[in-house]
């Protein structure tokens, strides 16, 4: 039914740091192949793990700041002290090929997005409550005390800004939560702004039709 | 993980006559127990087999035009010489309920209900093609000749709203679009303005824990 040389929808997930969006994007990679993984550039350090060109694209300051200059970003913003950026032509060549194309980006970025694609479905995935968020992010050993508080106090911020997403997805049960998220994104091609050349071409048959 | 006690969505589905809306209406109904169908009022005859109470409520245009003037429908809309109208009290109680509510009218009452109800959400069915649209109306065997050219015509009128819906979905295979149009549905719980309840519950939470 889905008109498959269609270009591509550019989802946004965004949450809470904590919320699990993470393992998340990682289920839902390994259970449905239409979706490509954007990579960000950060010059943040390296977690345990976590390797170059695959979790992130490694960067100093400096060629952070060479990226923006260049206009090689399609969106960046400072977090706790780091970089974080999106490289555009990945994006715009997978998105050309039909592929549904996910950023995993905070919600500075993701209104940098809604900005320069409007089309782009934007996502806030959230632990079911308070309690379980502080206990996710204490529960991955990678942060000091003044980090957990810094990151809840971000939350805090960011919950006034979930209401300006298109859904919020509870991330409670993993499987369920993925369903859901491959349900809302795919409904999401059956959209008039992605349909427009059978809007086209149905118009025109009803036009020699008379 | 969908908060049970919220409000149901009211979707509006439109479609081409011929658009095969009317089974794909039956259909999800049969399968899924959370939706209500509401049922219109309508001036025009009964077709053959239609039952007072279960396809419409018939009315004499006399006595249509007496709940138009008491406020008693949600839309209204003259269509091909007869009144079509959504008697309000039956939405508004199902909803409150929690039942997701299915309006099945025509264009000019989606936009009505658009302005009433800003979080209705907007669903078009149509056939692949114009050819398949007049062999299903022509198959139909209830319209002579000027009412099949008739709904031609006013289907390439409705082309041109097509784009002001929400989604558009083309009614090929009947179980998959059974299954879609449920999807794209059930989504729209997930959308912020109908998780106001837990959007305040979690930013109160995330203010405590400061």
């Amino acid at each position: 039914m889905r008109n498959l040389s269609e270009r591509g929808i550019l989802t946004v997930v965004s949450g809470f740091s904590g919320s699990g969006k993470g393992t998340l994007m990682r289920e839902l990679l390994k259970h449905y192949d239409c979706y490509v993984l954007s990579i960000s550039a950060t010059s943040r350090k390296p977690r345990p793990g976590e390797k170059e060109g695959e979790s992130y694209f490694f960067k100093t300051r400096e060629e952070f700041e060479e990226m923006i200059r260049k206009g090689e970003l399609l969106e960046h913003a400072e977090y706790v002290g780091n970089y974080y950026g999106t490289p555009k032509k990945f994006v715009d060549e997978k998105l050309a090929e039909g592929k549904d194309v996910i950023l995993e980006i905070e919600i500075d970025g993701a209104m940098q997005i809604r900005d320069k694609y409007p089309d782009a479905l934007l996502v806030f995935v959230t632990p079911p409550d308070a309690k379980e968020l502080r206990r996710r992010i204490e529960s991955r050993g990678t942060e000091d005390k003044e980090n957990i508080e810094k990151r809840m106090r971000r939350a805090e911020m960011e919950s006034y800004g979930m209401a300006g997403y298109d859904y919020i997805v509870v991330n409670d049960d993993l499987e369920e939560c993925t369903r859901l998220l491959h349900g809302i994104i795919q409904a999401s091609h059956y959209r008039p702004e992605h349909q427009r050349e059978f809007l086209d071409q149905i118009r025109k048959e009803l036009k020699q039709e008379d």
